[in-house]
């Protein structure tokens, strides 16, 4: 069956960049594949909007997400979550898995974080040496006002480390105008990549608290990295060098079409999605909605989970269910990457009928009509 | 320039392996993919000679050497290190960054671990928990009695963990009945895939140590992945599906073939790489030598390093230099993987013209002549 992937990560990787994917390998310890690495840290610079120094791991999001934790506390440090879902959720795991007990300032699940929140906490207490959010959350669709944490955070003693595991090259994330001091991302959202590299960006700022951090760690020690990029040109430990020429091509497109077409694009394509589902009586389930994932509420009397599975299962079209609590009650639809306008009428257009095959009659080409009116600008 | 990869890891790709991780990506929380992590776990059990669990992470081999260390000890720990060369002494550094001081057993570079001694120290220290040393020490190309080492192992409460991110699938190694109980391991090697993925597999008697083992871990933890493997069949993250996909191909390469006539293929290369060198002169490095890669000792009045590098530069031959101390002073052939016997015949062809270019007079033909012996059996 011909397969359609609209899951919020992975994401569909062009056969351009799979091809690139399939190289013979180069070994990692070569002037070659060192122009390789200068390349994309350069490439990757560009998409953070920084000029932090970028890490490249061999690593899944949650490995990245550990990285930073390791590198910037110490046992005994205060430490805020802004938890916004599941992966907000995940800081605060990882967080207590190394003895830190984080303060959690949760949302419920759909909603975002307030900024003022955080400013009230930050005055509150003092000595907050870090402060933990999503950009946009994966699980919920909701994006974050990283701009307003960002000032927030700014002239106090507390880094600003964001999640744009799903963010990153999908939703706008000034990383140095913003003042955010960690961003930490993956390959196969945002980067349509096959997944496999993990990414971190680490501001002066946030290099004086690795300085201090006592947390033990080895394979994601940042300063190790640093070393050994500086002097070398290399990783420390083998990079995924065939994902690495990958990410040479997608960097090359992103450049080509360039970083604000893109954000323009995906929130053009995440329009036309709220339309369609809006047009068909479906409620968002995000208060703030990003552009990189539409998460929808499943309707009434309909198992959500038979939903996703059966658009899978018999048309091919690969949308993602929701996690946790909301298993069954919400569905999502992503808009990034390699996702382009007809991905969004086929994920439209299969949820009209699957709903109608599954007892719920709606109007057969309305959502798709609805999107279509948003892409020609009517 | 054509190129040719006889580096100890990257090693050379199928073809056919690289087409396959250059398929469409698949979301990693379905049936089907399921299946591929379900397919490739039993597919390695084969490879790595055991019916332990074999978890896959999205990570280089030092990453999963930490796993090893994190998932096995609680601070206060004593552990022994079995220290043949750079990997041994990563060992040691991992350990130490977690707080634990290891007692280390430190032999001379191109020596290999004794038994013995492994013994003594297990006699005279009660409380040893873990012993930690390479299956093949790729800095010296050394291979280091595993079977040994695991009967000397077997009737104390110490656990064996075997470094084999070189050996395996390279030099035997028969984790369930040499008593081996956590062995860690990487895909750019033996198992001829681009870099990116890190195997562990882990022995009831292991399982026992890491009830108790109270190191702060989260990406790396085994309990984690236990039980999504077993509930969901998936990995708790997303996993580099690509290289997954590609392994499934390798795994297919690697049952056609056969582990023993591997192995014999191995050992035979093994012993054509060390006949070329020797019938031109030049020394052997490792006094037990592995059959995956061949040290040999660079000629007096030689730059080692410039021999490394024009032999790449010039000729497209890519061998590696030595590590740490040996930089420049031995050099290294990779025969593992889908390095195949005219690999051989090109690194030693090359070698025979390097040398005589650099002033180093060998006769031409005469290594490469060595080894075709050995090839013809003769």
């Amino acid at each position: 069956m011909k397969r359609y992937l609209l899951t919020p990560g992975p994401t569909p990787v062009p056969e351009s960049v799979l091809l690139a994917t399939a190289q013979p390998v180069i070994h990692h310890r070569t002037p070659e594949f060192g122009k390789v690495l200068v390349d994309v840290t350069e490439g990757l610079k560009y998409v953070f909007q920084t000029k932090n120094d970028i890490f490249t791991y061999v690593a899944s999001g949650t490995g990245v997400m550990e990285s930073a934790i390791v590198n910037l506390l110490s046992p005994g440090d205060r430490v805020l979550v802004m938890d916004t879902g599941n992966f907000g959720s995940r800081w605060a795991k990882i967080l207590k898995a190394y003895g830190i007990e984080p303060e959690v300032v949760k949302y419920p699940w759909g909603k975002a974080a307030k900024v003022e929140d955080l400013k009230e906490r930050l005055k509150k207490a003092s000595g907050i040496k870090a402060v933990f959010t999503q950009s946009t959350e994966t699980s919920t669709g909701v994006v974050n006002d990283i701009e307003g944490m960002g000032r927030a955070v700014k002239d106090t003693e507390a880094v600003l480390v964001v999640d744009a595991v799903s963010g990153l090259a999908g939703q706008d994330l000034k990383t140095d105008a913003w003042n955010v001091d960690v961003v930490v991302s993956g390959s196969q959202k945002g980067l349509m990549l096959p997944p496999g590299l993990g990414f971190v960006s680490i501001s002066a700022k946030a290099w004086d608290l690795v300085e201090k951090a006592k947390l033990p760690r080895f394979y994601y020690d940042f300063k190790t990295f640093k070393k050994t990029f500086v002097e070398k040109k290399q990783g420390p430990y083998t990079p995924a060098v065939n994902l690495l020429l990958g990410l040479r091509e997608v960097l090359r497109l992103i450049n080509e079409e360039g970083l604000e077409n893109m954000f323009k694009r995906f929130a053009l394509l995440a329009c036309a999605a709220r339309a369609g589902v809006a047009a068909i009586g479906l409620e968002m389930f995000a208060e703030v909605p990003c552009n990189v994932v539409t998460a929808v509420k499943v309707p009434a009397g309909i198992d959500g989970k038979a939903l996703v599975k059966r658009m899978r299962d018999e048309y091919g079209v690969g949308v993602a269910g929701g996690q946790g609590e909301y298993e069954g009650k919400i569905f999502r639809i992503a808009h990034m990457g390699y996702i382009g306008r007809f991905d969004i009428i086929v994920a439209l257009a299969s949820l009209e009928m699957m709903l109608n095959t599954m007892g719920h009659k709606v109007e057969l080409g309305r959502a798709v009509s609805a999107a279509e009116k948003v892409f020609l600008g009517n």
